[in-house]
């Protein structure tokens, strides 16, 4: 590659890096009264990172880059396609978005404490428009909200995703309707206590466990759980604890350890290129969802971890079978929010806010309808009546964020994580003996091998397809619920 | 101000901030293997605020800066300088310079493995080399040592500076040879091991006690003690802790804690401009060797304080008098190494180095005859035999890093601390009993409206001149010493 042009990608790569440790450290030690001027830094990297992505300079390189080898044919790939998103944007949209966002955020947050969605309506319908310009600058075929999509699912279209969001929505609603008419798990944690510091022991010996290299990563505790890689020597993850209930933090850990092991398994001499980095938000999801559900939230796993975290918390845990702990953590409950939705619930949360977040981007819904069809679509897909809007329509910071196109994300992760879960257990000879006994590395190697290597050497359905042989699906999602929920509460599904 | 020109200076120190938070946290919380990966990323952002600041577009706007008001000419006045002395040394020698060091820092350790400064020797020739290529490349008025001074301590001059430290040597040597010849303090930390975490709680109150804002910065631990101000309201401290002794956390604390009041005292209305910094280094130090040596030496100090150790440490220090406690803590000895010697030999050390590397700089020392230099001069200042050069030439990391005019920077810290001091004593009534009752507040606030309110106002000498009615003398210091000396040792100085 041109040298100037293999040094400029180094940079922007640097400076990334840079911007996610500042924000890892908004989150985790910056003192209070350090916020404002974080923010102003925060701003002077960005439009840094900015300026030098579009400078005209760089499109001259990208136009002759001299690559060698495929690797170098796709770090110029994805560099150029980031440009061209990035050129495209007039300067005067960028500051109005910006703008737009921050008064946005306060919106949000006067609208939660009025409760009430007409005082975020105006800042909404402004994101709204913005978005729809924005669109229209980065250009697509008819489809705006294909456009904001591929900033976080790069190649994935409405045309292909809806569907797959529609036909999943129709199975998960029956499948729900017989869970919840099950006895309910018990409530194992009512009234105990569990130090935090003894949450935090186990949670880091489960990262050791999971293969997390911990002289290239570390683990901090934050208000809401994060992972954030600056380098494959470099990751980091937060979690929270909270001494009503050690699973926040155990299946945060797990969860984030998910996504922390991808960050580091990018191999080295893609460090600093465009390729250390997953090809879309999905696949990284379905990294973190893997762990958490397919793997932690699984028999095998507990029959080995279960004894270890009854030792730890013998008082608490010491009388409770095996079998009582699982389905407390694979407790599935409709109800109105979806980050403490459960695995089976959870993907009806996502259509909801696909659909709605589709309709105003393609303009057929009107944000003053928003609050409205948000509660109709609660009650046909999740059989609940919304009663306030921080349960409802306020819950999710995304849209304040001005962030569309970002929830399908989660739902891509689950569906990928279970296609993979299920080649795994192809390819990996007596992996359900494997985790029973605590060993988990043969999933991370496997996964290394087969995506963490691959960086962004491919799309994101590239890669699934060249693993498992078929691309977006539901039915190995669909399936690997059935298996396991039949199995935990005896019901046919 | 030009609003370009405003929001380019803004930028700048936005991208110091960064520097500071990336460095800090390579000493505090980065993962061991991260190593590399940072020195790049910080490589980059030198880089980058390099080439921002020799841009000729920022020369041209501060050439018609369009300021408005004094603070703003004071602004432009230090940014332009610290353009032109980038702008004069062409990018060869930056490059040149960078590798030198990399290269040296090695070669140093390597030096102090074999116990041999004839390994260290080519590095050492090749950075003075080039040390005395940029002095003449930044211009001097036949004193090349001055080009690098300016660097740390702006405005200072070798025939300003060896005239006071010559003085000085002469006075602190029969000094310390009557220090030495009375009886020794005992050691009332032998055999005892002090809790970590107790010293640590203990620092923690130190802080408060000082004033410093906790919302508006922290401490931690790293190997080397060290404050990064990133802004006023981000201000980080390190110290260390070691179970032999709480003084090296007590006093590194103290000690930074000084420097992290003086960066959370710039002004809100200068942060983010070339004003919301330290004149000089030798001034910053000031602020910590005030704190240090003249509060937190002090028997005012540790007569509120001491109890509260022994209630901290009851055991190890319950039936130990305030008097031991204060000798031990002021105890004067000859020694080799410069970061453990006291109050009263520490000036020696540095007139030791200074000499010698102005030496150096002039070209009238060789490096192959430095090794004997040191041992000399060691012999003639502290009357010691050097017997191993990590315990000699070697010892300091300083040179490695080509750092040519910082050593006096210290010992210019010790002075101006000194005479500070002598005119708080005299502004603030009754300021031995303030700290008599641990009310630490009005030393800061003295030294808040006095030197930290001034920011990069006034040079160093100049804002001392204004504060203390006199420039550069070692007379306070040698005064303070005496007149504390000849209490706790009962000798007449």
């Amino acid at each position: 590659m041109h040298p100037p042009l293999f040094a400029r990608m180094q940079e922007l790569r640097d400076l990334t890096a840079v911007i996610g440790l500042a924000s890892w450290d908004q989150e985790t030690y910056l003192p209070r009264k350090g916020d404002v001027a974080r923010a102003a830094q925060l701003a002077t990297l960005q439009g840094l990172y900015h300026e030098r992505l579009v400078d005209p300079r760089l499109g001259e390189w990208l136009d002759s880059p001299h690559t060698t080898g495929d690797d170098e044919v796709a770090m110029v790939r994805v560099l150029k396609k980031e440009r061209l998103r990035a050129v495209k944007i007039p300067g005067a949209l960028v500051k109005a978005l910006a703008e737009a966002q921050s008064k946005a955020l306060s919106g949000w947050r006067a609208a939660r404490d009025a409760q009430s969605f007409a005082v975020f309506r105006p800042f909404l319908e402004r994101l709204v428009a913005l978005r729809q310009e924005q669109a229209d600058a980065w250009g697509h075929e008819g489809e705006r909200y294909d456009a904001l999509l591929e900033g976080f699912e790069p190649g994935m279209r409405v045309k292909r995703l809806l569907p797959v969001l529609e036909d999943l929505a129709q199975r998960l609603t029956p499948m729900v309707g017989k869970l919840e008419a099950a006895p309910k798990p018990r409530d194992i944690f009512a009234g105990k206590r569990f130090e935090v510091d003894q949450q935090w022991a186990f949670t880091m010996g489960l990262l050791e466990a999971m293969g997390f290299d911990l002289e290239a990563g570390r683990q901090d505790r934050s208000t809401h759980p994060f992972t954030s890689g600056a380098h494959p020597s470099d990751v980091r993850l937060t979690t929270r604890l909270f001494p009503e209930s050690p699973l926040s933090a155990i299946f945060g850990t797990i969860h984030e350890g998910g996504h922390g092991l991808y960050e580091q398994g990018f191999p080295p001499e893609l460090a600093r290129t465009t390729l250390a980095q997953a090809p879309s938000m999905g696949l990284h999801e379905s990294q973190s969802r893997l762990w958490e559900n397919l793997v932690g939230r699984s028999a095998p796993f507990w029959t080995y971890f279960y004894p270890k975290l009854q030792a730890t918390f013998s008082a608490q845990l010491g009388g409770v079978p095996l079998a009582d702990f699982l389905r407390a953590t694979n407790k599935v409950e409709r109800s109105f929010i979806r980050v403490e939705a459960d695995e089976v619930t959870y993907n009806l949360h996502i259509v909801l806010r696909t659909e709605l977040e589709l309709g105003l981007v393609r303009g057929e819904l009107q944000v003053k309808d928003l609050e409205a069809a948000w509660n109709e679509k609660t009650k046909a897909l999740l059989g609940l009546t919304v009663t306030a809007p921080t349960h409802g329509v306020l819950q999710d910071i995304h849209w304040a964020w001005g962030e569309f196109g970002y929830f399908p994300t989660y739902t891509l992760g689950n569906l990928y994580a279970a296609s993979l879960w299920k080649r795994a257990l192809g390819d990996i000879t007596g992996l359900d003996a494997h985790l029973a006994r605590g060993d988990l590395l043969p999933v991370r190697n496997w996964l290394r091998e087969k995506i963490h290597r691959q960086g962004y050497r491919h799309e994101a359905e590239a890669l699934i397809r060249a693993v498992t042989g078929q691309g977006l699906t539901d039915v190995d999602f669909v399936e690997a619920l059935r298996s396991k929920y039949s199995a935990l509460y005896g019901v046919a599904l």
